[in-house]
């Protein structure tokens, strides 16, 4: 079972990747970008007897900052161009 | 408009950053994971002008290398705990 894990700053902390982005797409000369927020994405694959509660608790031992960070975990199908 | 990229490495690209964590899921006693791959997760918020073929330039020309990653995008919410 492959299950994917999107770990983005809480509101209000500052993100200077985010901004660095920003400023960078600016610089490129695209036009209508309104805020750029920079996160992690990783993507578990795990035996069928782990499940949700398993995976949450992953996150809140390793691979969230749970004081600066949120979490989101979805079954997930592998990204592709 | 809110838009998120999904930048994973290719399949066959070495992944330490994954291999990192996998191992340090198995030390805290987490069994059962059998792959970890880490990628990155950029949250786009444009105006309604900007759609998905803007999209997609930029991702070719900032936000994926693509010579070892792939990128989606998906229309999104915000992520949350």
């Amino acid at each position: 079972m492959k299950y994917r894990i999107l770990v983005t700053l809480k509101p209000g902390v500052l993100d200077p990747q985010g901004k660095a982005i920003h400023h960078a797409l600016e610089g490129l000369g695209f036009d209508g970008v309104e805020d750029v927020r920079a996160g992690k994405l990783i993507e578990l694959e795990v035996a069928d007897s782990v499940g949700q509660p398993e995976i949450e608790e992953m996150c809140r031992k390793l691979l969230a900052n749970t004081v600066i960070e949120n979490f989101r975990i979805e079954a997930a199908e592998p990204a592709r161009a």
